[in-house]
């Protein structure tokens, strides 16, 4: 036991294939589709990337090597994830996209050996998409999860499913649903919520128009999904009956800080392109990149990377040591998602006219990334959290007869 | 002489009736074009629009009388602009948009009696658009005026003009171009400017590709335009030779201005909608506008606004005793520009997934007012020039035997 | 009525000789105390620099002129008291300082003829200093009013009033209180409060320890204040009974906007101190004041001052037209304190070493004004107030079936 | 090789006893100074603190084993630091305060065995105090190292020194000097400096005044330091002659991070004053602690402080792994030094007018904290030099062909 920030040779070597793959076989594509990266691509290019990342052996890095991933941990993963979110198409490519990702982690952890069979292992290889329906529109269950409304009743044999979701990721082409539905108490109680799995083709699932948000990237969209009077059967319920919520928590903690390392590729990527721009780029009888409120913008950049990345991997170590993270990965996503947008708007900044531009792609970054302070919980909610939890730790320690 | 901040009766009934007028009939047919706001739906709605504003006696506010405007100087345009910047396609419907605007103010300032009647004319009444072609691709006349290499030479009768210009806005379907070329000194030199006037159908003038934005709003683009041997007879030089720097300061400042006002009311319009929206939404057992932390994002957004419209105001009367408003403009123009990405930035959080999503204008008007960072001097060159003078001044000071 | 935002000339006049008293005679004075300003020197030299400042035809600019001020309203005192401000003396030397000025103003408004005669008299010549006491320690009245505890109770011929304040400003060595005291209602009510005159010297008023705060200029200190049994005699009352909470607002508004005026000036001098020595100093093989980010630091405080000063002479407008300008001041104050600190600590980055040591003022003046966010109402509560006003509003705007 | 963060047990307990030690024994004495916390109390308390640490096993958890010390690496020491450092008379206690453990530190690296022997064991042993002599007076060398003006001239048997320093932290009462003079090149040039030792009774060195400055916790203050023919003997040259600046960076990477964490150390206690102050205190009908306005700085400190230690585990890391850790201490050390100064300042705010009294430590840790933005190089230094680094890494990549 000591402090160790180093990554064993067997991941580095998954690091570095995949950095190179990304910029020798991913961008170029992505290029291609410039101004048009609506759902990375569709699936028919999903399948050709994924194809190449298995063949490199990079593919699915989350994933249990039982089901042909390669088993790393929350530490492992996060640099080789920070790595293929260079480009957008990346994540695709190593089908290490949300909801994927989070969904292949939380049946991993949750299904029985059945829906591991029937759900996992088409899942883990790529071959189908899935989705994760819990949000729904207002007055349910968004920021608040507690106010969830959509319901599931007990009928003979299975459960009846009816509500509204919105704001589905992916919901568009998947291949089947992880429901969250109220099984119990009412919209505001915290407690009460189970985990559904259904194919897409179940009758009654109805997959609705596209929220159209500023990000394009995300493959099957975010959608309106109806459910009405959707059956699914007793050995489909994820896990246990009433336990939601818990489940909710494995998924969210890991799934917040998968798209941190995801979305950190992207930061990387405008900070690079905006420093090859002021390196480059006369002015004022030199080079912007010489000038000292350019320098300032550079550092700033490099500042936030590398702290967002320092509480990356914090977070990341206390989940893998068996933690709950509720601290540490609030902080990390908090900041990291502030962070991402000062480092895009910055480079935006320093490249004048081009960065507000097509010419170059960070005004199209901007837009990726400018949602994950929404996503995933708002930066408000996670501030909340942390100071309720600080607050409570203080009054304890009152009552306790501690001062500070 | 004392402090008065009030509009005169007559002011204010132009103030009150564009704003009636904008949210009565524009808005609504800006909504119409939700999602594709491009050059703010072209030319023939352009002329329906004025003509509906020339009825309502609010047709080009700060168009000198005599040529058919209100005359308004620059305090009391300001209210006027602003109100029309509600919507995107307001300014388009009282012809105070960039670039015309600001081609209007110099040419009525510099142009003669001839020039005027063939230009400022047509110009004033909005029968046509105009250009101003002064900023070059790197590495010619970005933000360093002094670096251009658009360059006429003199012949029999007039000049002949060679060079390339882009982010020329309003150029696609612009009547005239004012073009900015040197006719003495090299790039690097901060003299030997002269101003052009050209109908667009010039020969030699030629409007390329439009380099795609983020903001979409700008009737026209922001395009590349090449000049081939263009010729300019003697009699359309704008103003003196040599002296196009000077103009293009008597153009900048107030044009600067203006742009605030416009802009001004996009980011009321951003606030308002986020407000409402959380005077409406309920979560975590309340309405949202009622948590603090979104409180404190309200009254930010209220302190942001006020504070870019009080340094407008005073910019505005320097700029109409006849000052050269140097310090205040920068000020104003580099304050606003970050208040209102803060404003608008502030809308999309308060507004969550709504914020982000097509549903609310919001991250379309972001887009629109992220760039005025940059446009019109970026932020960096201005904080340059206020701390140059600034820095002088105290040396300058210091020589004199002061000290603070 | 249009904008204007010129000075009549003799308002120009005061502020010219007031800025020059303050340079010649005020500054050196000053440093004679530098790193002991504690109660800016006292009372004796207070009536000296008073007596000089008489001579000059500057003394209380705000005082009516029947009692020997000037008469200045809010917009023509504002660019005075900035004046003044420029050294922490100077406000004594004016007695434009907190609380004798508010008080001054309250008294104006408010007190009856002989009330006038026995304290706004001798108050408005400086012979006496006053104190305000209205804040009281937890959990009695402070960010929230309304919490007041101290209590009047009728008695034959007037009221005895009991209670416990803090904080109060100017207490030792004040000839006189202003005593706010709950005269119906219960803790927590928003009513029933009554203002009481009193001599200091009144039987059962003990000014007892000084709260050492980080700043210390303030004469008379911010002291403890325990009232027993104090009788008050009917014709002290100040106002109506049972009018305090109106009256508080009375002073509140404008006594938030002359702390603003004042403490404008401390910022203006480290403003000052900070480019006076980036000018001067080389590193790095140039001026300090050359470099970019010291550049940048530069324009921040010009751009920070004067959006402070402009949305300062708004508040003053609104106030001078009748108007209560309650977002006006709150804005105005809110912004202000913040950018006040701002401006001194970009002030002592830009002098290094000698920014934080005693060698220059710069420590001295972020003491006297970091406490600024917090005195006359917190940001937050400021803040607060400003949110619940703008969603209010839109409450009703939606309520009447309005949206933006 | 895998991320681990935990501390082996042995670490473990050391930075358990030193919590206890310090909240149990030092902060208590360090209550008594309230608001005279100068030099830390003095070398008498110095010496009584530093038996007491003996005892329990903590005592100089940096220096090496055979000089008495723990012996603890950079990432294992950071922790013990921090818990020190809650008390701003803790490092005093541990003897882990500046200058004296970067001297140690250097000596351990770069001293001879008989120096070793004369300087480091009673240095170790905290049995005198030390001073490292390289700060001068403008146009000395300041924040650019490279315009050292002391200078050693060589003499029969040693060298001869001459200049003047300032801001040399320890020097009023330290038993030996590390003198940094040029002995090569002129001022400007980056090379030619030697490091010297010398018992400050050594004649030719005279301790000057004290440079007050906003902190005033560490012992023997900052003082200027004249050295007049000062003889040193060639076997008090430490290392070599005209490596300086090499050694000196040796001390400062580490320096620098040292300081951010006894930093955080206070850090932590202004944030654990603040929280436990909005957990009891009430206000507008609820307590501080859960209004939103409250939460968000409650929040805020909690990220800046995980953000500052996940930066300095990172950056100790690399030093421990021989690294440079150029950038990894910049940024840790920048970040952290601005981080710590929102803290305190948060804190403050929070705790209302008490945040600004004595009556809590707040004001006072402030101003311990504020310098750490300019000390060990001004953030804008820091951040130059990342810019640089990174423009340049961009230039050599551009060059060789790469794109971002």
């Amino acid at each position: 036991m000591a402090i160790d920030l180093s990554y064993d040779p067997v991941v580095q070597d998954v690091i570095d294939k995949t950095s190179e793959f990304v910029r020798s076989h991913v961008l170029p594509i992505e290029e291609k589709f410039a101004g048009d990266i609506a759902a990375a691509g569709g699936d028919e290019l999903r399948l050709e990337l994924r194809d190449r990342a298995r063949d490199l052996g990079i593919l699915a890095p989350h994933a249990p090597v039982e089901y042909g991933g390669l088993g790393l941990n929350m530490s492992d993963r996060s640099p080789v994830f920070e790595a293929a979110g260079y480009s957008v198409f990346g994540p695709i490519a190593l089908h290490i996209g949300a909801p994927d990702e989070g969904n292949v982690h939380m049946l991993a952890h949750v299904a029985d050996a059945e829906q591991k069979e029937k759900y996992l292992a088409p899942l883990a290889r790529g071959d189908v998409r899935s989705a994760f329906a819990m949000t729904e529109p207002a007055p349910g269950a968004g920021s608040d999860p507690a106010a969830l409304r959509t319901a599931a009743v007990k009928v003979d044999g299975g459960w009846k499913i009816n509500g509204d979701k919105w704001f589905i990721t992916g919901a568009d082409g998947a291949g089947f649903f992880i429901i969250m539905a109220r099984t119990a108490g009412e919209p505001g109680d915290r407690g009460g919520a189970t985990m559904f799995l259904a194919p897409a083709d179940t009758p009654g699932i109805t997959v609705g128009r596209h929220i159209n948000t500023i990000d394009r990237a995300m493959i099957g969209g975010h959608c309106e999904v109806a459910f009405r009077d959707v059956f699914v059967p007793d050995e489909d319920v994820l896990g246990e009956v009433d336990e939601g919520y818990r489940y909710a928590q494995v998924r969210l903690g890991p799934a917040r800080m998968t798209h941190v390392m995801r979305w950190m590729g992207s930061a990387n990527r405008a900070r690079d392109i905006a420093i090859d721009y002021v390196a480059r780029r006369e002015a004022f009888g030199g080079k912007l990149g010489d000038l000292g409120m350019i320098q300032q913008m550079v550092a700033d950049n490099e500042i936030d990377l590398a702290a967002a990345r320092s509480l990356l991997v914090k977070a990341c170590w206390v989940l893998d040591q068996g933690g709950h993270g509720g601290d540490e990965t609030s902080i990390a996503k908090t900041f990291a998602a502030e962070a991402f947008s000062r480092v895009v708007d910055r480079s935006i900044q320093m490249c004048g006219g081009m960065g507000v531009s097509d010419d170059l792609p960070l005004a199209r970054l901007q837009r990726e990334l400018r949602p994950f302070q929404i996503y995933d919980g708002p930066s408000e909610v996670h501030r909340w959290a942390l100071a309720k939890r600080a607050v409570g730790k203080a009054r304890k320690a009152a009552a306790a007869g501690g001062k500070p």
